[in-house]
């Protein structure tokens, strides 16, 4: 496999890579990505010959079709126990777990193997994903995400204004529904990142914190120790997957 | 004023209180409330002769008609700076401001006059509410409900499912999706609720705690210090502003 097309489709955005080997060369996001994104890409990276899409949404339909001419080709709609992994998962039910998270520890695994690592993942939702040094994954919790907080006190109520999370405010003083909303979300985040950090750290003191997903800069100054922040991880892992089961 | 109504109309149910004086004689909660709901209970209570409705959504159109016949009655759907209020505000845009939260505000400032008190309501969302021994208002963070996080986890996505947080799970070992959606929810609010009391308690040593709301039982059992738990806050509050400007 010369140049590998990776493509994780979310809830929130698509994001593609390609990859040569370990090496990331180039990232997109796309709100909907169109059989004219994968063109582009494809006439760009003639060598691409293998290709993973992952999904946790509805994938388009083109899109597998788009792909099922690549060499190789792995279609991650589904739970795959045909599929090699580069963890093993202590997870009840397999199937529900999410591919992406998968992926991601996946990816924590091949970057810090040996490691007791918590990887935050800030998307539309938050994860909480443990990989411990026999590069098991031990799972985690799920909450909403940043924007998802503010969208659902607005979406779900009759009163509280929708509250751009871009446009900075100082919570240190709450006078106003704004700035109640903002902090209720970001402050709000930030203590439960730090609860489950300590709680994670209680049980694996040597603990690695990893923080990833769009999302991640909010957090990356909350902590008093070393973090370790990634972009594209999803990605990465994706990649580390493609490559496991390549031919 | 003999015997009061008190109504509470926020953004999952509809809460009603009959008092005496500072006496709460019967409480009633509705999914909607109907007009003949409030016929039974002026069967009930025939000494009835003042009313408050409080809203943060949408009133049923027949409640001002059905009420407007009291000798005394207060319909609270917007700003009413006309009204006497035992708290003063110290908010920016006062007409943006919860008038549940006011109720609260004022029901903690008459049971614990004189105190820095950190009132945690855990209704749709998780309001935050600081009032100083100087009976103001500081306002504070508002948060997605316990149910509003499952809720938003369910329809802003794809693939998690709905979580009911009434089935209790150990989230000692998160080894399941819905297990994980469960602790993301319940102990994501338990951190972020510990959060903001450790940041009022810097700035007020010597802050009480006061939990109030149809979810706060999840939460009394969070903390190593006391706490003081109330049911019917809101009520309480409406009834020291229906006694504040009766005639």
């Amino acid at each position: 496999m010369q140049h590998k097309l990776v493509i994780d489709i979310g809830n929130t955005l698509t994001k593609l890579g390609v990859f040569n080997g370990k090496r990331l060369l180039c990232t997109r996001w796309y709100e909907a990505v169109t059989p004219q994104d994968i063109e582009e890409v494809r006439q760009k990276y003639p060598g691409l010959d293998a290709a993973i899409v992952c999904t946790v949404a509805r994938e388009p339909v083109f899109l597998a079709k788009a792909l099922a001419n690549f060499p190789y080709f792995i279609d991650w709609q589904s739970y795959r126990p045909d599929l090699k992994i580069p963890v093993s998962l202590r997870y009840k039910n397999p199937e529900t777990l999410g591919r992406d998270r998968i992926a991601v520890a996946s990816a924590v695994a091949s970057l810090y193997p040996g490691e007791n690592v918590l990887c935050i993942v800030f998307g539309s939702c938050v994860t909480y994903n443990v990989v411990d040094n026999q590069a098991c994954f031990l799972g985690g919790a799920i909450s909403p995400g940043l924007n998802m907080r503010l969208r659902a006190m607005h979406r779900f109520t009759e009163a509280l204004p929708m509250v751009d999370i871009r446009q900075e405010r100082d919570t240190e003083c709450i006078d106003n529904t704004q700035t109640a909303l903002y902090s209720g979300a970001l402050d709000g985040l930030r203590y439960e990142v730090q609860g489950y950090v300590e709680r994670y750290r209680k049980r694996f003191p040597d603990l690695k914190i990893v923080l990833t997903g769009g999302n991640a800069g909010y957090f990356e100054k909350s902590f008093n120790y070393r973090i370790f922040a990634h972009q594209n991880l999803v990605l990465r892992g994706l990649n580390e997957i493609l490559d496991l089961n390549g031919r």
